[in-house]
């Protein structure tokens, strides 16, 4: 119905058949956007773009953490069902350090590959974080082109004891962190924002002149423990060097933005932004950013990891300073994109993900509920403006003991627990419009209580008994499969011998 | 030097020499504003006249209670200052029930007062708050005319113990809360908001067609609690029974702006938007707003009791969309509304308010602290980004096991104390760019700390220095001076007999 009228050319200047994709993937939390009342309102170019395309405020990610987030958002499935979770214990966020075994199975179809059938050129900038052994190659799971890095830019790393993580171009490693890709712990210092908005508007350029669709994949990493950026921005902001970063990249929208309306694409690009988790409120105040008014952050399933800034721009489609309050996810991202390619997601398998099409170019809400996964749990569920925990669980007393605090300077009797919670028959209850802080559990006894968990609890059931868990990808840790020699590291010279193969269960602490 | 550009008739529909001054005050948080990241987005206009004037992101009341604010506000002075604090207890808060003996002094100048000075017609709709008694009547301090209470619309009392709060009409009374305006506790309902719109509006085309100045201050109550709305906006909120309130007031806000520009008059007019308090968060999740990423609520000196939303209007003379990080106060209304008829501020007694006409005008940035006072004490200072905390209180462990939490959800160790801490020696110091929620105390032996805190204390000592404390007014309770026979009772039959005098130290408990 909706594509006839998206799919015809929009811009005489580029007679293109397909609208191409955008999707700035980053670690930001809800609150640090201006538009979204971070008190040094430093997104100029965010705010913007929301006020020219529509702001999604009750859009979540699929994992508050960041690998499993980013297998849900290009499989369109939850990382229970695509493999990206742990059964190593009870409810416990995983990802995919580089002693890590797994990765995206073959067998999962990710959404370039899709994209691909009907034409596209797809460009992972970033990090894929997807598994970093051959197998998991972006380029072997629909990617044409990458530049970035398989695992987060931890380091820098004693290469007699863990190689410093590779940054690829394409099928080979370009260099590693630290050694070829400068950061300064020290100042924060690294380029490496103004490398990736390089990039992306080289690609664009070259799609253009080609006139081919493409799906451009931004995920940077700037704004992650350890944060950096550019000379010219360090210092520039009043919220310190993760401010730094976020105004870089606040910046590289822009010029991306702006890029496409110069090439006179802007119509024919669909672009979204948001984050695969919410803020890491553990690296705070120097690294960590902000959740706005939302309870605890990154690690989390309260809303403050896993509600995230989220915004859809495609001048002449979307019209401007639209508000939504649609409960979205990271996952309709691959059901929305594929609907824009005029594709159908794959029928033999349960995509989680919607078709934000009618929500965005004609305001309609679409009834669904999300679920909020700790690893290989359901610890919580919203539909409308109900959310239910089943379980509770910041971190251990033990971890907690230690400093690591995923809710600091918050605490709410009986919900931040540091022992995992059991609520499954009796689940705690919040209205996030009352109460979007999620504070205030609804009285047991009340109507309003018990018509909303009757509801909500059938979701679950429904959800329960038709769900076919993925294979656990995050359960195994080997420190032969690091990133000892990736491919091409023999050309720089940069390969290193691995240690004998030692399988074991990777540790997961929260 | 500024004033003659601004005096000149700028509407030839209405040809005035003096441009108007309309002042919004309410009890509203911070984050309650849809601008500055409420999730519900549900105050259309406010965020519209944010974008056509300019947003104050730092800008503070005086006093984390209503009273001290509002006495503030009207004379440009600090309640320690003006007489609105007490003595009876160390640091703590007092405002006005209606057994308070104090209020405003005579010898305090009023906004209004020097207003009429310049031609100004000036009317109060909604709580006055700086004494009932007949000496502090506001039409003896300056205002023409009024429509509201002198105290919060708490209730519904028994007269015998406790008369209802009346309304007055200018110098008589109207009827009673409860009695005569209704206000329903069990659905909220209640269409005050509604009556003080109709009465802003009349006054405004009034003034318009008289072609005089005039100052309206519009003080209107319904987020304070016991939270009311009109019928047609209760339940329209997602926010609950608040969110409707706000949802009122903002409807009104929109209605009055469009009034002015709809009489040609909104270039005349300088509107000024703001708050007397940061969200009671005692009154949530039912009745309390939100203080967006700030710390704690009312009550507290922490940037969630004093941190508010403001928004300066003038079209035609303030560019659209700006943004200020002036350190602001609502003591500078006082300041600026002078500044704008032409009039200087009184030279014989000690201003705190500053004019931000170069600031609003001009993007000037000033520097000036912002004192943080609690009662009798300077809790805390902030200068540039740095605020430093000279004592720590949120409130009593005895209140707070009562169930009374300023700071529900939040708990900094060492910070949001349940005893009054001192830090004068050595003062908590927070960077509030990188620090906005409080909860990360910069490190004593750093250069950083030793810099800001050499800064702060040079300008605490020049403060003290000349400070002159007024005569307390929130000292005394008298049972018989209670609103038991308000002028013009007899008229209606609603007076009632006072009781003995009974003087008192009047109890505050935090």
């Amino acid at each position: 119905g909706t594509m006839k009228v998206l799919r015809g050319p929009k811009n005489v200047l580029v007679e293109r058949t397909l609208t191409s994709s955008g999707v700035f993937l980053l670690q930001m939390g809800w609150g640090d956007l201006g538009a979204l009342g971070e008190p040094s309102k430093e997104t100029p170019n965010l705010d913007q773009m929301a006020a020219e395309g529509m702001l999604f405020l009750d859009f979540y990610t699929a994992s508050p953490l960041c690998s499993p987030s980013r297998a849900a958002l290009l499989t369109g499935r939850l990382p229970v069902r695509n493999g990206f979770y742990t059964t190593n214990g009870h409810a416990r966020n995983a990802y995919t350090p580089q002693d890590i075994v797994g990765g995206i199975p073959d067998s999962e179809l990710l959404l370039p590959e899709l994209l691909k059938k009907a034409g596209y050129t797809n460009k992972i900038i970033g990090k894929w974080h997807l598994g970093h052994r051959p197998q998991f190659h972006p380029l072997r799971h629909g990617f044409d082109e990458w530049f970035g890095s398989p695992n987060c830019h931890f380091g820098p790393y004693d290469s007699s004891e863990r190689p410093n993580i590779p940054v690829y171009r394409d099928w080979d490693m370009a260099g590693r962190y630290y050694e070829d890709f400068k950061i300064d712990l020290k100042t924060g210092e690294a380029n490496l924002t103004q490398l990736y908005l390089q990039e992306a508007l080289d690609f664009i350029s070259k799609q253009q002149a080609s006139q081919q669709p493409f799906f451009l994949y931004w995920a940077i990493d700037a704004t992650h423990a350890p944060v950096y950026a550019s000379k010219q921005f360090l210092g520039t902001s009043q919220r310190g060097l993760y401010g730094d970063a976020v105004r870089e990249i606040d910046d590289s929208v822009g010029k991306i933005l702006k890029h496409l309306q110069q090439l006179g694409i802007s119509e024919n690009t669909f672009v979204f932004f948001t984050s695969d988790n919410g803020a890491a409120l553990i690296s705070a105040p120097k690294q960590g950013g902000s959740n706005g008014p939302f309870l605890c952050g990154k690690q989390t399933t309260f809303e403050g990891g896993m509600r995230e800034p989220a915004i859809a721009w495609w001048p002449g489609h979307i019209p401007a300073g639209g508000v939504s309050h649609q409960l979205g996810s990271v996952m309709d991202l691959f059901s929305t994109s594929l609907s824009l390619a005029g594709l159908q997601p794959p029928s033999d398998r349960q995509i989680d993900g919607i078709d934000l099409l009618p929500v965005i170019l004609q305001g309609k809400l679409i009834d669904r509920p999300i679920f909020y996964y700790r690893g290989n749990e359901l610890m919580a569920v919203r539909a409308g403006l109900y959310k239910a925990h089943y379980w509770t669980w910041s971190n251990s007393w033990e971890e907690h003991s230690k400093g690591i605090d995923f809710c600091p300077g918050q605490s709410v009797a009986g919900v931040t627990t540091h022992t995992q919670e059991e609520h499954t028959y009796l689940p705690l209850l919040f209205h996030l419009g009352r109460d979007p802080g999620e504070k205030y559990p609804l009285s047991f006894a009340s109507e309003e209580y018990q018509q909303a968990v009757e509801h909500i609890s059938g979701l679950v059931q429904q959800h329960k008994a038709t769900l076919v868990p993925g294979q656990p990808q995050l359960n195994v840790c080997d420190q032969a499969v690091m990133n000892w020699a990736p491919p091409g590291c023999e050309k720089l010279g940069k390969c290193l011998k691995a240690p004998e193969s030692d399988p074991k269960k990777c540790s997961w602490p929260h």
